[in-house]
């Protein structure tokens, strides 16, 4: 990438603060643009962007806008953003959900490049960025058959000069294999606490509690985590959490019958299969900072 | 507890072996008993106990036996064992499962407790066995109004001595605890890798393997387990484990529902109520071992 590229940052949390710092170390003249002023100082001292401002215009002259926010905000966008935009500049997102997105946005830019690097989840404000966030981590594009090649080039240069693994695929594969790997284990953990919460034996509420080991901690992690976050994830990619879950359910099931019918040769099979399994979703999760 | 009182230990694995090691140090002479000869040397080299036999017989002159064998074994006893246990010995068993075990062993021997310290897991071989295991852990007895006072009591010291936390609980509450807090997530944990394994469209299984992060490493650990185990808790602990599933599933189903009517503020609720219930769960957890 040549030095003095002008970028503009759309949002400066985790991902949108990581970015510029990372951006600004590869050469790019960084612009953040924020919601409130508080924000933009403090980004500002922090050092995420050259400059932040909380005015549109300022993203005029950027060859690169990413737009660093939630769901939400991305798919039904400020109109001051979408007309400051540079129609020449390529632009891409950072949203965990692709095909909502890539529908809105390849009607409102012409080189919008539907992009989800997966490190962290997005929201956790101004102190949250740090440099090389991006490394080792995935980083998914899902083009259609309208995105310029030459931006989704760019992105691609710049995911892999982050230290990203760059991979492409559609966006509904996309959606789906998120709802399965990371938004169905948020409600299927948080349905696990809310089973033992809700015991109504206050003797054996109170001696879950007690006995709850590593494993118990583990596989109800995700559904103790953020909660605006988890309804963000089921709200924006609901029809993939829809299908994921009754793939889901009717998995459940089957080792219920198991268990149900005495069935032990059956259930012995299936946890043989699922171990056997299990490894292949290692490879990357290992690197994964805790 | 006195010196040179005889402890035996049925069983060296990795409960056994650690109980063998522990109780020596407490100055205990441990007798281990095992099935096969070669475990017998093994467990002999490593200094699991003074005297290790494949003969039930060397049980003679014990003043406290620990059954520390699988479930399946500690319900159909060997005749043997059973005949080979001092009238006068305490006995005692580390199963998972209570009621049942209650069930068989208090009409087999008059000074039976039963009893289940909450570390790690069972049948991991003569290898395993380490000083240490059981402090700062959960140590459940599940006394009923059969169950000898005396004998309780020495169980208790036993476990306190060796740093555990003494609980004791109805067998019947211990079960379904157990069942929620253990056997249940194993199940919920397996049939998310099966949902995930068995995604017909291999673009999006491909992916999905490519783009599972720690938070999908943790919630499909236990389901990743040992499957023999796996199926030990489901037949042992049949009926608490139905009952837990069946709770496990309805807590599902409405957060499916919430997602299914969009009804964000109340799924929104309900995940802020499991954010809220998870370090309940927590303060033991915390202390475990990974």
């Amino acid at each position: 990438m040549a030095d003095q590229r002008r970028a503009g940052v759309v949002g400066l949390g985790l991902i949108g603060g990581s970015l510029g710092l990372d951006l600004q170390a590869l050469g790019w003249e960084v612009q953040g643009l924020v919601h409130r002023e508080v924000t933009a100082e403090r980004a500002l001292a922090r050092g995420l962007a050259h400059q932040v401002s909380t005015n549109p215009s300022c993203l005029s002259g950027c060859d690169l806008v990413i737009l660093a926010l939630p769901i939400a905000r991305l798919l039904e966008p400020d109109s001051a953003l979408v007309d400051a935009l540079p129609s020449t500049a390529v632009v891409t997102d950072v949203g965990s959900v692709k095909a909502p997105v890539l529908k809105v946005w390849s009607r409102l830019h012409p080189r919008f490049v539907a992009s989800h690097p997966m490190a962290g989840t997005a929201e956790a404000g101004v102190e949250a960025g740090f440099s090389g966030l991006f490394r080792g981590r995935p980083w998914i594009a899902t083009p259609d058959s309208q995105t310029d090649p030459l931006a989704l080039q760019l992105i691609q240069n710049l995911a892999e000069s982050l230290g990203s693994i760059w991979t492409v695929a559609a966006a509904a594969q996309h959606d789906q294999a998120v709802a399965l790997i990371s938004h169905v284990p948020v409600l299927v953990s948080a349905a696990l606490l809310r089973a033992v919460g809700d015991e109504r034996d206050p003797g054996i509420r109170q001696l879950a509690m007690e006995l709850a080991s590593s494993g118990f901690a583990d596989t109800s992690r995700v559904g103790g985590g953020n909660p605006e976050l988890g309804v963000a994830m089921a709200s924006g990619n609901r029809d993939a959490v829809l299908k994921g879950l009754a793939a889901y359910r009717w998995s459940l099931e089957q080792l219920e019958d198991a268990v149900m019918q005495q069935n032990w040769e059956q259930l012995g099979q299936e946890l043989t299969r699922t171990q056997s399994l299990r490894p292949d979703f290692l490879s990357r999760a290992d690197q994964d900072t805790p």
